[in-house]
C-alpha cells in the first residue's frame, strides 16, 4: 500500500537518503528538518506515517513525538523513531514517549519497508473507523480526545509461546510489574488450542522454537476471522531478520531481538495492549451508536423505527410457517396527569418501570416496542388467541396490582394500563392494517372504562377467568 | 498479511503444486477436488480467497464462480479462476461469472502472490463493514442479501491516463456501450488535477507512458486520503509483470496486458465499477444508520439522546463565550384529542407538519429537538430575551394561524401550542436545571389557558405586542 511518509531530520544528506530509498519503492516523501516543522506539517499535510530522527537541536525527537501523541488531531499517526544510539534507554524513552517504534543507523533497507509497511497498514484500518468517530461523539459514547496512549497498560492477558526456560522466566519477569495475566507454553498447537478457548490482548511468539516454525503460528492466528486482530510480537534472534520481516508482512504488529531488555519488552508490550484496547473501544463505541438507532432512549426497548421494519419481516415468517401471531397495542391509562401533576422526571421513571414489566411478562421471544410517548407494541410470534389473551391479562394485573415506587421522592403511584390485541392469521397483511386492527381494540378498551384488555371479535376480557388461580386451567384449554 | 486460502482442482499435483507454493508463504490452506466440495468448504470453513480451476468435470469453474457469487452468505469471498487454456473468451466469461481475477497455468509465482495479497487486503477492508450489515438491515436501510454482483455498471465516470492515441482510443471503444463518461489525459499532472476536482468511479493509468513512470501515479492516488478509494486499473505490456506486481502491492485494483482484448477489458472494468459502488452503498448504510441515532425517525428532529448530549455542550459554549441562550419548551394543546378522534395516523401528520413549522421559524443554527410524544425543546445559543420571546411567539403564531391540512382525509386541523421560555446566563448551569425552568413556564402557559407563550421572569407574553405589524420596532430595541 502506498502512502506519505514524513521525514524528519536535522541533517539534510540523511533526509535525502530516506527520502530517496522511499521515494523508490514509490511512497510519497515530505520532509522537515526541525521539530516545530515536523509539527506543522504533521498537522497539515496528514502524512500516513512519520520517521522521526533522535537528535536534533532546539526540540528533540522525544518531545516531537510526546507533542503528535497528546494532539489529537494527529495522535493517530503512527512515528518511528531514528537514532543513532543502539542504547536500550533512549527505545525505551521513546516508546514511551508514544513512538510506535524504533530504527537504528545505518538503517536497514528490510526493515525499514517491513516496518513502514505494517505500521502503515494498521493505520488505515483504523482511518475508516476515524472518520465516523464524530456521529458516536455527539452520541455521548466516547470522547472527542479520545486517542491510544489514554488507554490502561495494566491487567492484559498475554499468551507466550516459548519453549526455552530461561528466555520464558526472562519475559514472564519484565511484564510482572504490570499485573498481567501470563499463561505460557511450549508449542504452537497448545496455543491455537488457548487463544480458541479464551480472550487474550496480546500473545508473544518465538521464532526459535526448537520443533516447529513460530511463523507458521502467526500464519494460523492471522488466518482466523477469530484471532485476526489478536496483537502478536514476535521473539527473535539478529539473523532471524528476514523472517521478522517476513512475519511483519503477515500482520505481526512488533517485534524484539534477543538478548531481551526487560524494559523494551514492557514498553513495545505496552504499546501494543494500549493499542488493541483503543482499538476494542472505538469498535465497541460504533457498535454501542448503531444499536441506539434502534432503541428508544429513554426505556431500552426497541423503537418505532425497528418495529417498523421488523414487522414486515415477522408477518412474513408467520406466512410461511402458516402460524399465527398476535399484536398487542399498550397504553397507560392517564398518563398525561401523572406528568402534569407529578413532573417529567416522575414520569419517566414510571414508563421505564413500565417497561421493565412489559419485558417480564413476555417471552422472550416477544417483541417490545415503545411506539412513543406512553404507548408501547408487543408482538407475539407463534401463538394461540387464548394463549395471547392470557399473557395479554397477566401483564394488565401486574401493571394495575403492584404501585410504581418513584425514586428520589419514594412516592407509590398506582397506574394502571388499557390493552387492545388483534390475532394475525396466515394470510397476507401490511403491518399499517395490523396496528389499525389493534388499535381499534385499544380504543375500545379505553371506552369501555380503561384498566382492561380488547381483543378483537372477543371484546373485552374478563378478569375473573383469567385471575391466577383460573390460570392452569385456562392453559389446559 | 496472511489468510486462509481455498484451492479447488481436480487433479491432484495440481492441487498439491498450488499448496505447496502458499504454505512456503505461511498461508492457510484448504483444498477441494470439485466443484460440491468447494462450494461446501466455501460455506464452512470461510476462507479469505478461493482458487478455481475452470476445467472440471460435473460442475465446472464457471458453474462453481456463478453459485458462489450468487449466494449471499459466500459472494464477498474473492475468486481468481485458474486455467490452461489463454482463450480470451474464457477469460471474459469468467470475469462475468463474478470471478474477480484469472490466472494461466503454468502459473507464475509473482503474479500469484501479488493477486492473492491484493484480493485479500481488499476483502479484508469490506469485512470490517460486513459484520455491522446487520444492524443496518434491522433499520431497513440495506437489503440483507445485498451483494456486489448486483451493482449496475453503467454510466460509470472513467478517468484514463494513456499517452498512444491509438491505444487510447481502442479503451475508449471498449467502454463506449456501457455508457460511462469518459475522460482521457496524457500525464500524471493532469490527471491529479482532474481527480482533485471531480469525482471518478474508476482510472485507467498506463504502465508505458513516455514521459513519466505510471506507478508513480498510482503511488500518488493512493498516498492521498481523498483519492485513496478510487480504484486503479493499470495497463501494461507482458515484460512489464514485475511492475504490475509492484502496482498491486501499492494498492491498485487490476491490469490488463497489451494488446488489450476489448471484452476483457470490459468485464474488468464492470468488475472493479460494481465493486466500488457496492462499497460505497456498505458505507453509506453504515452512515444512515449511525445518523438514525441522532433523530426521530417521524419527524427527522434530533431525538432527545442528542439534545442531552448536546445540550450540555452548549451550555459550556455559552459559558465560555460570556453569551446567553434561550431554551423553549413546545408543546401541542389538546393533542391527545387529535389522537383519539382522528386516529394515530392523522396525529402523525400533524407532528410532522408541526416540525417542519418550528424549523422553518427558528434560525438555521438554533438546534430542535422532538423530547418524545407532542414535547418539543428548541435551544437558541447567543440570543438576547427580546429576540428570543419574538422567535417564540412567532412560532406560536405560524401554529395557530394556519391550520394543518392533512393529506389523505383532505380535513384542515386547527393547533395551537403553549410554549414556555427560558433566558440562560453565562453561570454554570446543568441540562437537568435549564429543562425544569423552561417547563415550569409550559406548565404556566399551559395553566393561563394555552396557546400562548410564557417566559421564565416576564410571564405570560402579550401576543399584541409581538404582532407581526410591530415586529420591526420590537427588534429595534
Amino acid at each position: 500500500m502506498s502512502a506519505r511518509v514524513l521525514v524528519v531530520d536535522d541533517i539534510m544528506p540523511n533526509v535525502k537518503l530516506l527520502e530517496a530509498k522511499l521515494a523508490g519503492e514509490y511512497y510519497d516523501v515530505l520532509t522537515a528538518t526541525n521539530g516545530h516543522e515536523a509539527l506543522r506539517k504533521a498537522e497539515q499535510e496528514s502524512p500516513d506515517i512519520v520517521l522521526l530522527d533522535v537528535m536534533m537541536p532546539g526540540m528533540d525527537g522525544f518531545e516531537v513525538c510526546a507533542k503528535i501523541k497528546s494532539n489529537p488531531k494527529i495522535s493517530h499517526i503512527p512515528v518511528v523513531m531514528v537514532t543513532a544510539l543502539t542504547d536500550v534507554e533512549d527505545r525505551v524513552k521513546g516508546l514511551e514517549a508514544g513512538a510506535d517504534d524504533f530504527l537504528s543507523k545505518p538503517i536497514n533497507d528490510t526493515a525499514l519497508m517491513a516496518r513502514v509497511r505494517s505500521l502503515i497498514r494498521l493505520k488505515m484500518a483504523t482511518d475508516e473507523w476515524r472518520v465516523r468517530e464524530n456521529t458516536a461523539n455527539q452520541l455521548g459514547v466516547i470522547e472527542k480526545s479520545s486517542s491510544a496512549m489514554a488507554e490502561s497498560t495494566k491487567n492484559a492477558q498475554i499468551l507466550i509461546v516459548e519453549d526455552q526456560d530461561f528466555e520464558r522466566r526472562k519475559i514472564e519477569g519484565a511484564l510482572a510489574q504490570d499485573h498481567d495475566t501470563l499463561v505460557s507454553v511450549g508449542s504452537g498447537a497448545e496455543a491455537m488450542a488457548l487463544v480458541n478457548s479464551r480472550a487474550f490482548d496480546l500473545i508473544i511468539v518465538s521464532l526459535n522454537l526448537e520443533n516447529e516454525d513460530g511463523l507458521r503460528l502467526c500464519s494460523h492466528l492471522k488466518s482466523n476471522e477469530r484471532t485476526r486482530s489478536l496483537p502478536i510480537v514476535m521473539v527473535a534472534s539478529s539473523p532471524d531478520m528476514p523472517r521478522v520481516a517476513q512475519g511483519l508482512e503477515m500482520g505481526a504488529y512488533d517485534y524484539i531481538l534477543r538478548p531481551i531488555d526487560p524494559n523494551e519488552l514492557l514498553a513495545r508490550v505496552r504499546t501494543q495492549v494500549r493499542r488493541k484496547r483503543f482499538q476494542e473501544r472505538l469498535h465497541a463505541a460504533y457498535d454501542i451508536s448503531l444499536s441506539m438507532a434502534l432503541t428508544d432512549s429513554l426505556t431500552g426497548l426497541y423503537n418505532r423505527r425497528y418495529l417498523e421494519v421488523h414487522l414486515e419481516k415477522l408477518l412474513q415468517k408467520n406466512r410461511e410457517s402458516r402460524k399465527s401471531m398476535a399484536v398487542l397495542m399498550i397504553d397507560i391509562d392517564h398518563f398525561k396527569q401523572v406528568n402534569d401533576t407529578h413532573g417529567h422526571n416522575i414520569g419517566d421513571e414510571v414508563l421505564k418501570v413500565f417497561a421493565e414489566r412489559l419485558k417480564n411478562n413476555l417471552r422472550s421471544f416477544d417483541l417490545v416496542a415503545r411506539m412513543g410517548g406512553e404507548e408501547f407494541v408487543a408482538i407475539m410470534p407463534d401463538v394461540s388467541e387464548m394463549r395471547a389473551q392470557i399473557i395479554a391479562e397477566r401483564l394488565r394485573r401486574s401493571i394495575a396490582e403492584e404501585p410504581v415506587i418513584c425514586g428520589a421522592e419514594g412516592g407509590a403511584l398506582n397506574i394502571t394500563t388499557s390493552i387492545g390485541g388483534a390475532l394475525i392469521d396466515h394470510e397476507p397483511h401490511t403491518p399499517q392494517e395490523v396496528f389499525d386492527r389493534a388499535d381499534k381494540a385499544l380504543y375500545e378498551a379505553k371506552n369501555l372504562g380503561r384498566n382492561c384488555t380488547v381483543f378483537e371479535g372477543a371484546g373485552k376480557l374478563d378478569p375473573a377467568k383469567f385471575s391466577p388461580q383460573r390460570r392452569d386451567n385456562v392453559q389446559a384449554q
